[in-house]
C-alpha cells in the first residue's frame, strides 16, 4: 500500500525527532573529550563509557555527521564546534609518516594499529568536505581533495597497500566502488571537485557490469576481476545490506540527475534482488550474510541481525518508493522501518542496539565499539528526513509521487 | 556424585565407539584428495565438499590424529598412509621461501594466504613427530625438531614476525604458551627433543604468573608483558574454554610427571575459574567469551556455543575427576559431556556441528571449514578413551581413584 502525505509527513517528524531528540543526545555532548579532543564513543547501553580508546573511523564519520547537520538542518555552533574536534584530532595524531591513516588510537592519541585498507581515509574526504563547507576551511577543502586523490590510487594502483591474500585467485570486492562513489557524491554536494561525476560514472559501471547478476538475481560481494563469480566460500558469500547500502548510493546519484530512469532501474533491481535473498521471513530484518547458492556460509554469525543493514535498507526503500511511486517499496519501507525500531531502538536509553540474535533478541547491549557509533543510525535518520522534507514540502510532493512511470 | 567402575568402562566404550564408528568414518576415506595428496575436509553437514581448498592448520592437525591413532590404538595401514599423504602435501606446497609456512591453499597447492601467527607451524611439528615415530622416518623427526626450534624462535625473538598492532599498548596472549607447552608435550611423547621438559616448565611459569588470576578467580586471555590486566576492551575478553584447554595441558603434564600435585592444583584451579565464567547456567554449554568485569565483549557472537570449548571441557573435568577424585568433576563431566553430545552431535550425518546458537540451535550446519576439521572433536575422543582405558585396565582403577588426598 502506498504511503499518503499524512504518513509521510508522520514519518518526516518521526526521523526528525528521533535524530535530534534521541540519537544525537545519546552520544552528544557526552562524547566529546574536552582533555585530548576527539571522540569518546565506545559506550555501554546507558552511555557510561566502556573504553576510552578511540576509532579512526568514527573521528571521520562523527566529525562528517555533525558538519553535515550543521550544512543541512541548522547552523548550530555546538555541530560545527564537534566537527572540528574530530578533525583537529585527525589531523593531529591518526595520519601515520606514510600518509595512510591510522585504525585505532589511545585517548590520548598514540597508534594501536593500523589495518591494510584505506576506509579511515575515505571518511576523513568526507569529514574535511563537510566541515570545509561548514567552516569555510580552505585547508579542510585541500585536504579532503588530496586525500580523495590518495584514495583513488590506494584503489587503482597495484601494490600501494601491503595485501592481506597472495595473487594465486584474485578477487575484488563491491565495497571499493561502492565506499568511493559515496565519497565522490559527498565532495561533490559539499565543496566540488571536477573529478567526481566521471568518477561515479565509473564507480557505477563496474558495480553494474561485474557484480550485478541478472540471470541469477543477485549481487555479488566479491568477483574475480573479469567479473566472474569464484565458486568458493568466500567469494559465495552475499551481505545483503552492504548491497543495498550499494543500491542506494545508486538511486541517489539517480536523483541528482533529475531521477535519471537508468539508474533508477539499476538500483532498485539491485534492492529487489538483495531483499530477496536478505530479507528473514521467519522472523523478520535482514540477514547478515547469505551463500549465493543457498549453501552455509562459513562465518557462525550469519544469521544474526546487525542494526547497520537495517539502516540502510530503511533508506533504500524510501528512495525507491519516492523515486519510482512503486506500492512494493513502501510495503517493505513499513516492514523494515517496523521490524527495526521495534527490536533494536532502545526505548530506555535511547540509540540503537547493535548486534541481535536471529530472533530479534539482544545479543550484546553496548551502544558503541571501533565498529559501532553515530553514523549508520543518524545518517539514516537524516537523510530519510531531508528526502521525506523534499517532499512534504509546498511544491514537490506531487511532483515526485507521480514518477510512477518508472517501474522496476 | 562419583562415577562408578562401571559407568567408567560405559564411557570408554562410547568414546571409543564415537571415534572409530562416527568421528572418523565422517572424515575418512572420503576426504583423501587421491589427485594432489593431502585432505579435502571443508564439508556440509551430509559430508558432501562445500569448497575443495585445503587450510594448512589442517594438513598438520589430521596428519597428527592418523598418526597418533596409529601408534596409540592400533597400526592401521590406512591411518599410516592418510598421516603421509597430509605430511608430503604439507612438505610439497605449503612452506614459503622464507621458511614459514602458509595458511589456505588451493586444492593443487597454491598458496592463498599467510598469517601473521605461527600455528600452521606447531601442527605440522606434532604432525611429523607423531608421523616420525609411526613410520620411523628419521626425515620427519628431522623435519618435526627444526620446526619446533623456529616456532620457539618466532615467539621470543622480536621483530622475527610482523606484528599487527604497534608497540603503543604491548600485550601478550595466553595462546602462545599454551601452545608450545602442548607442542612440546607431543613431541616428547613420540620422538623425544631435550629441549622439551625445561620449556614446559618455562610455559607453566609464565601461564602461572602472567595469566592465573588469584584475587578475581580468573584466567586472562591477554595481559600486558609484565602480567598486569589491560582494563580495554580486547585487554578485558576472556575466553573460557581456550583457557580450559590450557588448563588440561596442565593437568596432562602432572599425570606425566607422576601426578605432581602442585601442578594437579594449577590446573584445576584454572578450571575452576573459568567454569565458573564460561558455564551458561541458563541454557548449559560454555560460552565463547566474557568480560572480565561482567562488562559488554565487542565480539556480537560472545555469546554463541562453539564445539572445541565443549571438547576442551570434557577433557579437562575427566582428567581433573581421574586425578584428584573429587565428585564435583564427575559432576561438571557429565553436564558438559551430555550438553555437548545432545546438542552438538548430529545424530543423522555423524560429526558434530560447530556452531550454535546461545540457546543450542544450530546456527550453521557445515561440519568443515578452514577452521575446523578433524581436530578438537576426535583429539576429545580419543585423550578420553586412552584416559579411561588406562583407569579401566586391571591394576590402575584403584590406585588412581584413590588420589582424593589432593582437592583444588
Amino acid at each position: 500500500m502506498n504511503y499518503n502525505p499524512a504518513e509521510l509527513e508522520s514519518l518526516h517528524a518521526f526521523y526528525k525527532n528521533q535524530l535530534l531528540g534521541n540519537t544525537l543526545p545519546f552520544w552528544f555532548p557526552r562524547s566529546l573529550d574536552a582533555e585530548h579532543g576527539g571522540y569518546l564513543f565506545m559506550r555501554d547501553r546507558d552511555g557510561a563509557l566502556l573504553d576510552d580508546d578511540k576509532s579512526v573511523w568514527f573521528h571521520g564519520r562523527a566529525a562528517w555527521l555533525l558538519a553535515t547537520l550543521y550544512n543541512t538542518v541548522e547552523p548550530r555552533q555546538e555541530w560545527l564546534e564537534g566537527a572540528k574536534s574530530g578533525i583537529d584530532f585527525m589531523n593531529k595524531y591518526c595520519f601515520d609518516t606514510d600518509g595512510r591513516m591510522f585504525f585505532h588510537m589511545t585517548r590520548a592519541g598514540e597508534p594501536i594499529r593500523k589495518r591494510r585498507y584505506f576506509f579511515s581515509e575515505t571518511f576523513a574526504v568526507i569529514a574535511n568536505a563537510a566541515y570545509a563547507k561548514a567552516s569555510g576551511s580552505a585547508e579542510a577543502a585541500d585536504r579532503a581533495r588530496e586525500l580523495f586523490g590518495k584514495c583513488i590510487e590506494y584503489a587503482t594502483v597495484p601494490g600501494m597497500l601491503e595485501p592481506k591474500f597472495t595473487g594465486t585467485r584474485p578477487a575484488k570486492g563491491i565495497g571499493v566502488p561502492m565506499i568511493l562513489m559515496n565519497t565522490a557524491q559527498q565532495l561533490r554536494e559539499t565543496i566540488g571537485d571536477p573529478r567526481c561525476d566521471a568518477l561515479i560514472d565509473g564507480f557505477i559501471a563496474e558495480i553494474e557490469r561485474d557484480f550485478v547478476k541478472d540471470d541469477i538475481r543477485c549481487v555479488m560481494e566479491q568477483v574475480a576481476p573479469d567479473g566472474s563469480i569464484i565458486d568458493h566460500i568466500d567469494g559465495r558469500t552475499l551481505n545483503p545490506g552492504h548491497a543495498i547500502e550499494g543500491a542506494w548510493f545508486i538511486l541517489h546519484e539517480a536523483k541528482h540527475r533529475n531521477n535519471d530512469p537508468r539508474l533508477i532501474a539499476l538500483g532498485c533491481k539491485m534492492l529487489d534482488y538483495m531483499w530477496e535473498r536478505g530479507w528473514d521471513t521467519e522472523y523478520g530484518g535482514i540477514l547478515y550474510f547469505r551463500d549465493v547458492y543457498d549453501r552455509p556460509v562459513q562465518e557462525y554469525w550469519q544469521d544474526m541481525k546487525f542494526w547497520w543493514p537495517h539502516n540502510e535498507t530503511i533508506i533504500a526503500t524510501l528512495l525507491a518508493y519516492t523515486l519510482t511511486g512503486d506500492a512494493k517499496y513502501a510495503e517493505w519501507h513499513r516492514l523494515v522501518h517496523n521490524y527495526a525500531y521495534r527490536h533494536f531502538h532502545d526505548q530506555e536509553h535511547g540509540e540503537w542496539f547493535g548486534y541481535l540474535h536471529r530472533d530479534g533478541s539482544v545479543a550484546q547491549g553496548a551502544k558503541g565499539n571501533l565498529f559501532k557509533g553515530p553514523f549508520h543510525l543518524p545518517r539514516q535518520e537524516w537523510y530519510c528526513m531531508q528526502l521525506l522534507a523534499s517532499l512534504t514540502g509546498k511544491e514537490q510532493v506531487g511532483e515526485v509521487l507521480d514518477l510512477k512511470k518508472i517501474k522496476c
